[in-house]
């Protein structure tokens, strides 16, 4: 099993578990599919027949987020809006602010341009001033992956400027009760704030997830879409995910991965162990160098952070789980 | 219901079916996908709760072909496959042979490159020597979409040279019984063939194809995917697919497809229209300008086919349907 791929950028915590691992990896909601998703997917495949159509699935974001449709892009995950905004345009410097989720940077990379990245220092708060001023392009996470932090939105609006582009990685913003910081129903140009159903549905082999943005960006996004690529089983869950029956559960499972989350906090704190203070489904904690070996020796998979540029092998990224669970991992912290 | 897009390229038969229209425009195997198919895809919805793998995939596919597994790439669908090709490298003359299946002329375009498109003249035979010596990438279709020509093996090999990529889209070779002039098996550097579950199996919605080449090249263009591009669905419906029962299934179907072919055959003959023989699963018939849109009055979709490069208004694209289906169609154009 490779533990890192040759590039760092592109190691992901699925990489890290395995048969065996108690899976405190992977930043995906831990439980099955509530049953309307699971319905609306299995129904999905009685319409296999046809090509997939990402229409209705556009409309219903659009509905929840009280936008028009022609500011909704559907994609095959948040993994396709990074390659497509990577290759929207011959960016002059295109930013990413880390440390965050690696893979906008190497979608950037492999498209050809050469990244400045702006490394935060701990605590990771974002400061827009370190972001140069001849910026065109500006990715940066919130909630941010591994970092936990969630930036005020007027911190991130702060870092709009005609000429560039700010994109808001919003995959974990479900797990902000009330999503008070999210910018997905601000409809200021320039930015685009993507959204992912991966983490909080638990349902990463579907790949759906979505973009917000203005009609002209989003329109020249599509025009680089591979035909097609939203499956309709992705669809079919898109649409499902943005109903009112959703909205209870979204909030309901927010409020569970808050109170799951004090848990694994106050475990750390108890095990003097310094971690930064989260508002997603991970924590970032420093266990030291080392640990995550000893931990997998255990059968307990953490998900490496030293291939998150900013950090280095003394800090571990711990998903969430329910309390039993993570009782387990405080013990072996022990 | 748009009927053509604003560029033509990427007009496709599906934009042509609509509520209450009998469709001989989509060219997909017009049926539900076999049991063992449909059960698989319903248990892969078990797995979705991990990061999709297409490691089992790949293997199954290279056992089927007979190749390593590094000489296979599973894609989220042949569209993938094309797009991937398009942006492989900069290439100087890339070269695709018309009338044939527009997705990778248009996936050329919008990666930048200047097509220089090779127009044979009918009966649309390929002849290697209108294709320029200078050409780096060659595409063709074998059996050509829309014309149902299909090519000699030992033709398309006429075309390798060094520096030159030939692709193959293979997309309707499960049409030939016993495969005859496909080059999946054949390992020659410099060719690479692209084949899609999509038609023959019925499953267009679930986005599911792969390609074939020498293992630089499957490397380079797996370098481009974008991350879990092909789902966990996806990815069941290839092992699926790749089984002995299904080979059995596809063999039975081609034998049926051509058996249905032969009857609206026959009949356009009998009617004295003019067609190509066809060795797919559609037949390209020159009915006279005006007849596709009548047919839409009597609620008759065929696929127009002034949208492929070489041919005009009096071409349309019929698919093969069973003969009871077919009468209709046949009776409507008495």
């Amino acid at each position: 099993m490779p533990v890192v791929e040759p590039d760092p950028l592109r190691h992901h915590g699925d990489a890290e578990v395995g048969a065996g691992l108690l899976d405190f990896a992977v930043n995906v909601y831990p439980g099955p599919p509530p049953d309307w998703l699971d319905e609306a997917l299995r129904s999905s495949l009685d319409d296999i027949g046809a090509y997939p159509s990402a229409v209705g699935a556009r409309t219903a974001v659009a509905a929840r987020h009280q936008r028009p449709d022609d500011e909704v892009l559907v994609t095959a995950g948040a993994a396709e809006a990074f390659t497509l905004l990577a290759r929207l345009r011959a960016w002059r410097r295109p930013v990413v602010v880390h440390p965050q989720f690696t893979e906008p940077h190497a979608a950037l990379e492999q498209a050809g341009h050469r990244v400045s990245p702006v490394v935060l220092p701990a605590p990771f708060v974002l400061v827009p001033s370190l972001v140069p001023d001849d910026a065109d392009l500006v990715i940066v996470g919130n909630p941010t992956n591994p970092s936990g932090v969630l930036h005020p939105a007027s911190t991130i609006r702060a870092l709009v400027r005609p000429g560039r582009l700010v994109v808001v990685d919003e995959a974990f913003m479900d797990c902000v009760p009330g999503e008070t910081e999210s910018l997905a129903a601000d409809r200021s140009p320039g930015v685009v704030v993507i959204r992912s159903l991966t983490k909080h549905w638990g349902i990463p082999g579907i790949r759906a997830g979505y973009l917000l943005g203005d009609p002209a960006v989003v329109t020249e996004l599509a025009r680089g879409q591979v035909p097609w690529s939203v499956s309709t089983t992705a669809a079919a869950a898109v649409v499902a995910c943005m109903s009112d029956v959703a909205a209870v559960e979204a909030t309901r499972r927010a409020e569970e991965i808050n109170c799951w989350r004090e848990h694994l906090e106050k475990g750390l704190a108890d095990l003097g162990i310094e971690f930064l203070p989260s508002q997603a489904s991970f924590v970032l904690a420093r266990v030291g160098t080392g640990v995550r070996d000893r931990l997998r020796n255990h059968s307990i998979a953490v998900r490496r952070a030293d291939t998150f540029p900013g950090l280095d092998g003394s800090w571990v990224r711990i998903a969430v789980r329910p309390p039993r669970t993570t009782d387990v991992l405080l013990s072996a912290l022990t």
